[in-house]
């Protein structure tokens, strides 16, 4: 094996070209062609070069220039030998070897045509995100605890559908997912969120991301208006405005989503996307009231209602609560959920509940846009809860998170006092502390992170009008709950300057 | 069993069943009655609900349970308490719910406003495929050798990765993908396919189809003209017209894409998507003067070229060809790769070099695509690489899809003689036999699956215009050297009727 700095792929062929009919000798041509792949980094310190009768037999031609040239390019150092192990390309060579030659990373050329991008992908916001949001710390959004995940059982499971690998799972496949695992999550969601649905308007997805992306193909065109939540979840936002849709921010409130203003404000959006189990980023719960009221007026107006149900396992003060989905007459929500929170956010797995007469439509558009979910994790996600691990993970994080909740709840009381009202603690793995007025959130999360290297989410970016709450989105699922009260001491000792 | 038939205000009776032998817990099952009336309407909005201690004596149970359910209807907003005066079903549920039961799977509701999906969506053929592509054969194409694969060296790096799993590796992460995957991608390329870039250009993603979409939502707008291969990779054709573009077909020759015959039709195109290694169906290898008139044209009119090198690891005849990408003067190719056909499909795992300046993004785009991808794919497959494994597979299979190519290709000589003539079998995993004039290969394949149970892939569904060729697309990778006579034995009974 050969490491050297960076991991390189070794005992490629390289992009070598030999003419047995030209004046240069061979021995020389292969020399020549092995020393500009190495300057012009083609071929990087460390990687393995194959052998000289593997090389011969690439070339068709005779194993003794092959040998003139290796044993030429050893004596210049350009290749070393490991006794055992083979050729490699000399891991000596310093590492910032100029290539401007071949020009990697090449600017563009002088006189070269325009470079002109989509109109669609300019909506978006710079992908490099602000200091507050690299990296994780104890209030980071999206933290889990990773301490009580059950590896071993989950390692095992791994194993076994590594050993018990078909050619059917190996191949292409449907883009809705594994038949076995839609089957499981159907019956999670009927039973857990009286999603009411068979498997195959289940899709797996590779997290609610790609779902709410889905939607936003499969039912949205350019120019459509659509509700969302104000304040709602920046990429969700993003989803929609790549898409060229005119969003409407129809405020939030103590019962979520105001269905009547929404209905004042734009009455025939084509589509609301909502999270009724526990608002991001304000952490409300949707009334019965108006879901109903949300379900009335889709049924009228002909629109969609995209339901992501992000982290609906986690609530702490009463039952979990029936989704949207279970509540429609008329088969006009798309539900979204996903393991990201439940399990870990890399295992890249979710799932969307589809209407009937939509899943034909879904599928095409899926198909096109990355064929279908990969096998591994759908096949271990499925014994993960056909054998029960899955309901005993979430019990289990579910006692542990109401612990940090608490924790974090009196940590915040004993700190601040009122002076920091705390909102959206009842469910969810974050809630919401407000700041009091003429204070910028952006502006402090900025300085905590690179003062105090404490990671604060602002709440004010989640809004899209002008009517801006300033606050914080607090995480605290990562954060174990004797450790609560020294991280929110740190937390006022960013925040004192300000208050 | 016990049955609570005392009327409420408004002459109402629910009847509401609560077992207290059933699994289901007490509050729960009463939760869920009512509910269930609300929804469908047996109780309706104002309507007075029986105390809790009424309920609990109608039931002959505890009051906690009456409590906990109670609690829970009004967190929920189905009833609210009226200070003095009792509890009621909310009194702001809307009057029009329909009344059907809670059915799956329902049909839309008469009445109900229209159900309209996105143009973007109708844009795309039906999802389900004629039958010849359904499930797989000995000419499937994209069927490949299992037999061979080191399912034990990569299991043993699956157990590796699953044991030594740090938190960085299950959190949220960079939409580009490991750090250490893109090195070991980087140095392949650099390698294997003189492809020019630094680990920072390499994007991750599931497959080539999902960076085709990938580029057309990140390139293109809709309306804008794109050269496309004539004939075409239909899935490549689909991401382009989802995104409304308009497709420009370009014949190929012998030399590939006949870039003076685009330049004539479309002198102003956008871009240009090809296959210049192994031409998709052809199997043309684009000749080195064509990809250089394609960088000049690319560089003159400001378009992007999009390179897909899907099956570029399997050459036969000759030594492997530098990619377009590795000829670029002025950074104007979008270079796609995957391990679909180099390890399994299944794995989901490709990758993307990208121009430096379109890094950015390619990211953000990718980022509300489905924010980033799985981890442990990518883990296995850096060890795999750095250590040897995929050079060495890529060797084995090299001989012996060249052998089962071989085997294909005198097998039908001898079945059909110089009737079906053969192209395209230099390299990659499928050759192309054409049909003499006045057969319909579609007609065929469909009588072929159905009769036979002989899947063909027929080659004029990859045609756009009104000049197409007839013929089959044969993929040999999966068909051992020795079973390939029968098989061409049944191809040629398939044939017989219609030669």
């Amino acid at each position: 094996m050969a490491r050297a700095g960076k991991p390189v792929s070794g005992g490629f062929s390289p992009v070598l070209t030999v003419d047995r009919l030209a004046a240069k000798p061979l021995h020389r041509q292969i020399y020549e062609g092995y020393r500009a792949m190495i300057v012009a980094r083609n071929l990087r310190p460390g990687q393995q070069i194959p052998s000289t009768r593997a090389l011969a037999v690439e070339l068709g031609i005779s194993r003794i220039p092959v040998l003139d040239a290796y044993a030429q390019l050893l004596t210049e150092g350009y290749f070393e030998s490991r006794v055992g192990a083979g050729t490699y390309v000399s891991s000596s060579l310093p590492d910032l070897l100029p290539s401007t030659d071949i020009g990697k990373a090449r600017p563009p050329v002088d006189g070269s045509g325009p470079r002109k991008l989509s109109r669609q992908s300019a909506f978006l916001p710079d992908f490099h995100d602000p200091l507050w949001a690299f990296g994780s710390g104890p209030f980071s959004v999206g933290q889990l605890d990773f301490d009580h995940f059950p590896f071993s059982v989950w390692d095992s499971l791994v194993a076994r559908h590594c050993r018990s690998v078909r050619a059917a799972a190996l191949n292409y496949s449907d883009p809705m997912g594994s038949r076995e695992f839609r089957e499981a999550v159907a019956s999670y969601l009927g039973a857990a969120r009286a999603v009411q649905c068979e498997a195959r308007q289940i899709m797996v997805v590779s997290g609610s991301q790609q779902a709410l992306d889905l939607c936003a193909r499969v039912l949205l065109d350019p120019g459509d208006k659509v509700w969302i939540e104000e304040p709602s979840y920046p990429l969700m936002r993003y989803a929609l405005e790549m898409r060229g849709c005119r969003l409407i921010p129809i405020p939030v409130d103590a019962e979520g989503l105001d269905v009547h203003r929404g209905i004042r404000r734009s009455p025939s959006a084509r589509a609301a996307f909502v999270t009724p189990s526990h608002q991001y980023p304000l952490g409300v719960t949707m009334s019965a009231s108006r879901r109903l009221q949300l379900l009335d007026w889709a049924q009228t107006a002909g629109a969609w209602l995209v339901e992501d149900d992000y982290d609906s396992e986690y609530r702490y003060e009463n039952m979990p609560i029936a989704s949207l989905q279970g509540l429609d007459r008329s088969s006009r929500v798309i539900y979204i959920g996903t393991f990201s929170k439940t399990l870990f956010p890399a295992l890249r797995l979710g799932y969307m509940a589809i209407p009937m007469d939509l899943v034909e439509r879904f599928s095409a558009v899926r198909r096109v846009t990355d064929l279908f979910p990969p096998f591994l994790n759908q096949a271990v996600m499925t014994d993960f809860m056909i054998e029960g691990h899955f309901a005993r993970h979430i019990r289990k994080t579910r006692l542990l998170y109401s612990q940090r909740r608490n924790a974090l709840v009196q940590a915040l009381e004993s700190e601040f006092g009122s002076r920091l009202p705390v909102a959206g603690a009842q469910a969810g793995l974050h809630l919401v502390i407000t700041l009091p007025d003429g204070l910028s959130d952006c502006e402090i999360s900025a300085q905590a992170a690179a003062q105090d290297n404490l990671r604060l989410w602002p709440l004010s970016p989640c809004y899209l009008g002008k009517r801006v709450r300033q606050g914080f989105i607090l995480g605290f699922a990562g954060t174990r709950a004797a450790d609560m009260p020294n991280q929110v001491h740190r937390l006022k000792k960013a925040l004192t300057p300000w208050l």
